[in-house]
């Protein structure tokens, strides 16, 4: 049904994009700026006309089109089933696959799935990391991207110059996976952390001490933290933040919850007691549902304040 | 450098310590190398003596005797309870109080008493500034105390002398209580925090990850705390902290259970929302009850662990 | 200033009532329809006069005045705080207090100072017993209230006529506080249970099966509880309940909260761990703050349930 | 009683057994005892070679075999990835799958993968059932189990005859899946309620009151539920429980842990907040960390007491 079609130098040259969503797109446009000419792949038509318009892409019907076409592919999708599906599923990457294959997943998924997707594909010849990253849209956008990068070492040099195109920082965090174990577990501490701003604030306030006042004694003692020093839930003790915006921008309380799921179910699987990531999961699943999950994880602060007023 | 003015006899120059345990006793110790003569009250006859042996102090039997001899009086105490007792109670404070008191309590207590006791000294002419201290019993003993202080901008300015003799930073927090605010507030999410890293770490080892890469890859992140930098709760990952050295020393988990417990009950007073902060301190509470209430608060990270072996 | 005058013995056959908001009025009338004369004291005039007028009770201006006119006094006050101002405060029961006092407080407060204010009491001769209540403003107007009675068992036999005159369940629970105690073990246990029942339901539903269904595996099974069987929280499970009723009637979240405090507040004084009692304490203090105190505390369900909706 | 209609061959009148561990080995002695010749299936050769031995049973090597050779088969297997494996993976029930297949899942697994289990079967023309069970190992052995079954009406009344063979209770929950969703439901709360319980007793003990003079109090009020009433968790509370038997016996933490363990993570999927079933999961998974997964779940109370002593 499926073949591997001769295919010119010319067109192998070109690097594969399987999902180009508000992230993916802007990933896209940042390693067309670099010179790559790019084959694309995306459920939404416009999402792919558009890099077909601007940058001359070619659009793939399927990422085993995109894998017939490119030797080197970047996805970046919502979920471990729609990862599954794109690299292992009917017309997926997997019925194209060949030992040239660079492959590097930027999405954040399940780690323990991530591992058998890595232990399929090398088996099968093939160059795969996982690759997700830190710093939103905005770093997508600007390239300025952090990325943390599970696999081999030599597979780890061997994408740099792509991840360089897309990114500025670059951790290398060791094998196959462990660059979804760093994002989730960063990201898990971030959420608590937050939180434990909040409620130091939330209290403090309500016992009398100015909202600056206690910032300025936490980050100069034992916890000082980013969510204390670049971005304080407490509205006006920073300028530029979410929390001095309405709570508008930042990490969307959605995202996270995301991200806390997929810890708390990895923590799970691997019988691990973690209890607060547990227990800020639900609050942050109690604010999605109240119709708040598009606003910063900041919003954390008046949701444990309660009332309708701003705090 | 620093002055006590305007003191009409020889005794009243003296400065009052009420309460000689390991933290007060160094406390007094530095008064005297400042030149501080001294009036000791405490219920362990050996603290006294030390005092008086070492320091030629004067011991007084209740702390009416010492604001009888005194117009300066720092407190030291270990709850809200004796506190309470030692300013109001039978042959308290108060039975000798008069409008020159200079009164200084460093015990960490509940801010809603401090209130109280502050209103009612206030009302009577005394000064009198909350200042609890964070640095542990190596600060007390080497002077390198962090005060923070509430009271009014006066009376900071009266006590900035004699804290000066005793510590290090000075941070001035607000009126009277909110000294006893901030230490509480700081100290609950420094648990927390520390407890943060202890969950992403024990995840992050489980799912394959080399505790060290994951310690860098926090503190590059958002996840950045003073416990991932300078308190890291997994062995070996940074030398000289308590982790490294079979979580001895540092902040004891019965101390910071002592906070936590402290920043819960004002919370419930106050109809605050802390949910991280009660976990946390059930958390430490079973630590204590197991037996583990002396180790540093690190310890949470083999207390979520489990099992017997070190992790 | 204050003297026990010589009483004669019509006067100090009437009983005192020290408390008369929605519980405390309703058992004074109770004891006034079993031909009890009574003594009333409330800051609030209104109670008073309402005593006066309608059963021919006596006002008196302080708890001391009660002590002073009766021997049997009967308490039922909102907090720890007043409990304590009116037995011991200026012009408290205290003042006034003899050998022949039988006094019994219904307030539901702090175990831990009902045992310190039974100890004082009994030094000084008098008969104390706690006997807090359940069964809320429908059991105090029916006279169907259920006791819990801590005390000696002599006391008890002592008490048992004037409880029978206001209630129906008397029950003996051991020494002084015990009463409380058991008041405050059953409560939180009854709010963690509604909240199990709340969980089950709103993940049940949200997999697609009937409430009605899942009630009746649940009463037939190792979760069936007072709860599931007599107050579920679904609307539309049960007729007549308050779920089926927008959530009006029944317990008030608010109440529950301040159980759930003092229980909480005991364990930590005890250095027990109740993280579950925590947790839903939390739940209620948000629910609170969001302005649903006055609801059932069936009301969990919705609140968990998050949205505007009803379920 | 019963009777398998219209089989065309000897062969086919046999039922499939696939899984013979503690529970599917019991249920398969009782279809035997009930006249129903076996086909079994099992990776462990001990258990099939028992029902060979003393059963007259067929060995079959793999789930597609069983499928071959029998119209109805029970599956009792551990997780949701062998129950997907045993239908769907290589040499799976799907390979032989005909539309007379009568199947039957008494596993205990994710109700939303039973769901779409369900839905691939009944597209092929199978009949299908989930029906967990409660009652435990010594259920299966008397034959009196609790089947909670999703599926169709007709489906329900087909599969009723077997389920007779094997169980006590039938309890018909609705469409597909609701089995499964009914035993989570019933077994969260229920970890939920006993945890209640052992909070409460423990409380209520270092407070003083006699623990059966609380449970009987509790048994009488707002807290009485199945934990209080059939399986006290404070030792000598009641005869003849585990509690009062060193904790042996009963359900398992371990088997707890993964119930709650799968009710979370469906609750995750569903977008249900369920805070006290996660902070319950963490608990029950400290307990298995701490070597003690054996215990039935009622060890929570001395779990929570701390230290080594017995309660």
């Amino acid at each position: 049904m499926h073949q591997v079609r001769s295919l010119s130098t010319r067109v192998k040259a070109r690097v594969g994009v399987i999902g180009l969503g508000q992230m993916g797109g802007r990933m896209a446009d940042n390693l067309r700026k670099h010179g790559h000419k790019l084959v694309v792949c995306d459920p939404v038509p416009a999402n792919v006309q558009k890099q077909v318009d601007q940058g001359g892409a070619v659009a793939a019907a399927t990422p085993a089109e995109v894998a017939e076409q490119c030797d080197t592919i970047v996805t970046m999708l919502p979920s471990t089933a729609i990862v599954e599906s794109v690299y292992l599923g009917d017309s997926g990457v997997h019925e194209a696959l060949r030992d040239e294959h660079l492959l590097l997943d930027s999405s954040t998924i399940d780690p323990i799935f991530t591992k058998k997707l890595s232990t399929e594909l090398h088996a099968r010849g093939a160059t795969f990391v996982d690759a997700p990253v830190s710093g939103g849209v905005a770093g997508a956008q600007n390239g300025t991207l952090t990325f943390m990068v599970g696999g081999e070492p030599e597979e780890f040099e061997r994408v740099k110059p792509l991840l360089k195109a897309m990114g500025k920082n670059l951790v290398y965090c060791g094998r196959s996976a462990t660059g979804q174990v760093a994002k989730l577990c960063n990201n898990l501490a971030a959420a608590i952390q937050l939180t434990s701003v909040a409620e130091a604030t939330n209290l403090g306030v309500a016992l009398g001490i100015d909202p600056k006042v206690l910032a300025s004694v936490l980050n100069s003692s034992t916890s000082r933290c980013w969510s204390s020093v670049a971005n304080h839930p407490y509205p006006g003790v920073m300028p530029s933040v979410p929390a001095s915006d309405g709570y508008e921008g930042g990490i969307a309380v959605q995202l996270m919850r995301k991200d806390l799921g997929l810890a708390s179910s990895c923590a799970m699987q691997a019988e691990v007691s973690v209890p607060l990531t547990n227990s800020v999961l639900q609050l942050f699943n109690m604010m999605v549902n109240q119709g708040n999950g598009h606003k910063d994880f900041a919003y954390i602060l008046p949701f444990l304040r309660g009332g309708n007023s701003n705090p």
